[in-house]
């Protein structure tokens, strides 16, 4: 019997009327508890206790007992996770730490070129940082394993693919990083929620992610970072802020990192975002990520063989084995900007990525079917019949 | 005639009943709009808008409108300014760049031994980082101009004293840092908002400092950070996060910081944070901060006044000489800890900092004379009738 009730998990969510959203893999929308949580955090407990809230209202304690449940989902050891920050600084605080206690003389971080851009500009910052002779040596997707050799420092990855959803093999390449002596930082933006993960079971050293695209948590939600038990009283941290000292109350002068995975907090953790992210967790405290990788493969399979069938001039962008994607579809189209705007206009909201991306992110927990009939029959209209604005890009506005 | 209207913007403000509030240096009260803009932009923007928030809402803009306003505030000219992250962060950031512009072969961060411990942690995580031979040189406050020599590289300090209160001259010491070839990173934790700064006419080259103290965005409110124009298209960013690039949706795979301020900004902004950001700056939008220095100056000797006449035992622990203080004051008692613990019980909230110091923040904002006077008659009755607990220290919390 399913665990994961998915017409409970649909009702969980407010959805315009009319839309059908296939952006959840860029912001997740509302979880209808949040606005009432978010409004307690503001009215009661700003409002009411003032500076007490830290203690009252578990302010203090929050970023751990939510990178906990964070870490349910994604195969985590409890008390190895904790949420602050954004996913760029958690890249630089698990890269920085990995470096430290990689092996002496070695001087190569590998990444590859599907990874985000900022997850590579935070790496050439640190180096930077560092100037030390550090290089960041980005090879293709399916070059990776290749190119793991015994110079390689840290091999840094996104393990699914920002734009075309292809899924790197988490347990063999960190099992060969470790074969041949190097360390590794996966980031997991387009994994947690998305894709069964097993950072124990892979024997992952970091993790980092966010929680503002499949774990809809809003935007400009906190990232989260995972460091392994056998590293996390010994990793160093780079960002030596206050709340990862060991007792951040007693202001003494000198740095004393806390014990585990606490010496990854720096700032004050962001309250209000942290409320909305609890509401978001209540749903995913009630879900199977089994049941969710499950019903994720069966509604792409059916939107890849809807678009495949019945739209002219798309090639798919993403691997055609489920077990190679994670969960979003990507096809190619020359006029792909401006069919995606096309379709937002027709409420199908989808993203467009560089150069010629329309991308769709398929997140089952409020997605149905029909959904993706829907999107298919109003994407195949605009094909066919042409129905997109040719003068489109000179709209292009920063995001889409 | 004054241009702020101190009865209008103590209206502004939600304070629980029987509560007066003298820690908001350390988390700023509630502004009464700040429910309902948070709410809008949980439930119509976020809600209603989803990913096209980033532009319809103007979401993606906001960290730099944001920031010119609280640039208004500290004599920051426009465009100098953006919000982000947390202060540790910011105080990371600030000094990475600043050290990069320092003359070459200088190794020498100054600061005082009244520095706020995190950004000597910060400061500390830095050097590891960068694994030179660099030094962090603390002083007593009062030794910082003497101990500033051509060695320096650069100057980091916070303005006023967490503790104490204690101000430093900025515009003396950043001349002084000037003369001697150093660059100087200023943290206004506890001056934004608190007292007059003119970072202009200083000259200073960074500062960096919090919104939920007195500028009252609540807990875990973003923090900002200002570049002198001078250095704003040549600082070079440590934590080059995408948003900092020149082209962020561009995807590019190398690092191309972004014209001016732009570049310090890192990663996804707090959105929910930063529409209480914004109602809180709709009221600061209404004030002229020097009518608020004269008033918070007011207070404050009226509050030192009435405890020196009614309260035994205590210590005034702030410079006597109101030029030399922020907008705190503190007192040492040998019993501090409980002695605050009863001035909680009793509505009367400050804040306990170790060893011994009652820290009250004055904050004429939503502050009255009749408050002053209730705190100081509450005080005195503590003391005079040794009212607090001895045993407090037992359930002495993380957060006070």
């Amino acid at each position: 019997m399913p665990k994961t009730d998915f017409t409970w998990t649909r009702e969980q969510f407010h959805l315009p009327d009319g839309v059908i959203y296939l952006d959840g893999n860029s912001l997740g929308p509302l979880p209808q508890a949040a606005a009432a949580r978010v409004a307690q955090t503001v009215t009661d407990e700003w409002g009411e206790m003032l500076i007490t809230g830290w203690n009252k209202a578990g302010w203090m304690a929050a970023p751990k007992s939510l990178g906990d449940r964070i870490g349910r989902l994604i195969g985590a050891a409890p008390g190895t996770t904790v949420i602050g920050d954004t996913l760029s600084i958690k890249v630089y605080q698990a890269l920085a730490a990995a470096l430290r206690l990689a092996e002496p003389g070695r001087r190569i971080i590998l990444s590859d070129s599907g990874n985000f851009p900022s997850d590579l500009y935070m790496a050439s910052g640190l180096i930077d940082t560092i100037g030390g002779d550090y290089e960041l040596r980005t090879v293709a997707p399916e070059d990776v394993s290749e190119a793991l050799t015994d110079e390689v420092a840290v091999l840094m990855l996104t393990q699914v693919d920002y734009r075309t959803g292809r899924r790197h093999d988490m347990a063999e390449l960190t099992a060969k990083a470790h074969a041949v002596g190097a360390l590794t930082v996966w980031d997991l933006a387009h994994s947690a929620g998305a894709i069964e993960v097993d950072l124990t079971g892979a024997d992952a050293d970091f993790a980092v992610g966010c929680t503002y695209k499949y774990l809809n948590a809003g935007p400009g939600a906190p990232a989260f970072i995972t460091v392994a038990p056998r590293y996390a009283d010994i990793a160093q941290p780079a960002l030596a802020g206050w709340l990862g000292h060991d007792a951040p109350f007693a202001f003494e002068h000198a740095y004393r990192p806390g014990a585990g995975i606490d010496r990854m907090r720096v700032g004050t953790p962001p309250i209000l975002q942290c409320a909305a992210l609890d509401a978001a967790l209540d749903i995913w405290d009630r879900v199977d990520m089994a049941e969710v990788r499950a019903r994720s493969v069966a509604l792409s399979e059916r939107f890849i063989a809807g678009v495949e069938a019945r739209c002219s001039d798309v090639t798919l962008n993403s691997p055609r084995d489920p077990a190679m994607r994670g969960s979003q579809v990507a096809f190619r189209h020359p006029e792909a900007y401006a069919v995606m705007q096309a379709l937002i206009d027709r409420g199908v909201i989808g993203d467009f990525r560089a150069p010629d991306n329309l991308r769709f992110g398929i997140t089952p927990l409020y997605l149905s079917e029909d959904d993706i009939d829907r999107a298919v029959t109003i994407l195949a209209d605009i094909l066919d019949n042409r129905l997109w604005d040719r003068d489109a890009y000179k709209q292009r506005a920063a995001v889409t």
